[in-house]
């Protein structure tokens, strides 16, 4: 007992539109345990998006030095913008016991997944790509050239979902998040997590 | 969309003494996709037991012919009786559906994820092998030999327990009920049961 057991590293992931932001806002009012990582990005900032909270907002200049740096855990070209993890707030949570969840492209969530297998990948998706487009084009911040961009990439993306961890359908937002919290429930119930309970005295 | 996905087996077991009925039993008040296995044995009833509800309570000769006829997914002797699970009814649930939990003895978990992989299996213990201790002279059911048998037994199964799929401490039974519903949610959101969603038309 009282060994402290090494926080869980929790990416959702999936296509743009998915809602991946408004899930875990919701995640995040459940469960008090849990810190979101700030990725870093080039992109420009969409209305009521705030610095240092949805992200830290890059020059491409500083973004790079961060990346040639080795500070970064994952980073990413996405619909012509850069986003990357920086690595030494995740792995200070992490050491602390506390679970850290990353938002972050389809990309990147590989990249964590290669660099620490130990991570829980879930893959958020919209019941269907039908609706995932309506709600790229409801958000009115996307040209078309882009929308179809998006598109592409998100069919790309789905061939992935299959070697993800978990997979989440984003109907309804809170029963997204009602998931979520279960499968961080459940993966802090696995033996390694738990071994000062199941270890006896020879 | 409309593909029906088959249920879950999930598996808790652990040691004798462990509170798996008693956990099971809320977790059954908690959702209602869920079918209990009932156990075949050749022990006695223990008071407030009911046949065809808690066990089939079956003589040694008619436990011996479902086994010989290849009616048990798994059977096992434990504390100088014989258990098994009736094959057919898991099926047959499965098949339509729904999650099913069986309780059962550590040596008839391993034999169920020997012949069914993709079951999902959860040690159930208390807090220290102390508590299993108290828990079982609080019983008042066994005697003294019985007891002993029962916490060699258990050290033996402790040392199985990291091959488990998940860990669930039994402090508080409700609590130990919620960590399990979490678990069952999170197994209902596998790729594989998910794979109308992410499949994507070339």
């Amino acid at each position: 007992m009282g060994t402290k057991s090494k926080g869980k590293l929790v990416v959702v992931s999936g296509p743009s539109g998915a809602g991946k932001s408004t899930v875990i806002g919701h995640l995040l009012k459940r469960r008090n345990d849990i810190s979101f990582s700030v990725s870093a990005t080039t992109r420009a900032p969409r209305p009521g998006e705030t610095e240092g909270e949805s992200y830290f907002f890059l020059s491409r200049g500083e973004f790079d030095a961060l990346a040639s740096g080795g500070a970064l855990l994952e980073h990413a070209e996405y619909a012509r913008s850069f986003y990357g993890t920086p690595k030494a707030p995740v792995a200070e949570k992490l050491r602390q016991g506390r679970t850290v969840i990353l938002d972050i492209e389809v990309q990147g969530a590989a990249q964590v997944k290669a660099a620490m297998p130990e991570a829980v990948l879930v893959f958020l998706t919209p019941p269907s790509i039908e609706e995932l487009e309506r709600r790229l084009r409801g958000r009115g911040t996307d040209t078309e050239e882009k929308i179809c961009l998006r598109l592409e990439t998100a069919r790309r993306e789905y061939r992935l979902a299959p070697r993800y961890d978990y997979v989440v359908i984003n109907d309804i937002a809170e029963e997204a998040a009602a998931e979520l919290d279960a499968i961080i429930t459940a993966e802090k119930c696995r033996p390694a997590d738990r071994i000062e309970f199941i270890t006896v005295e020879e």
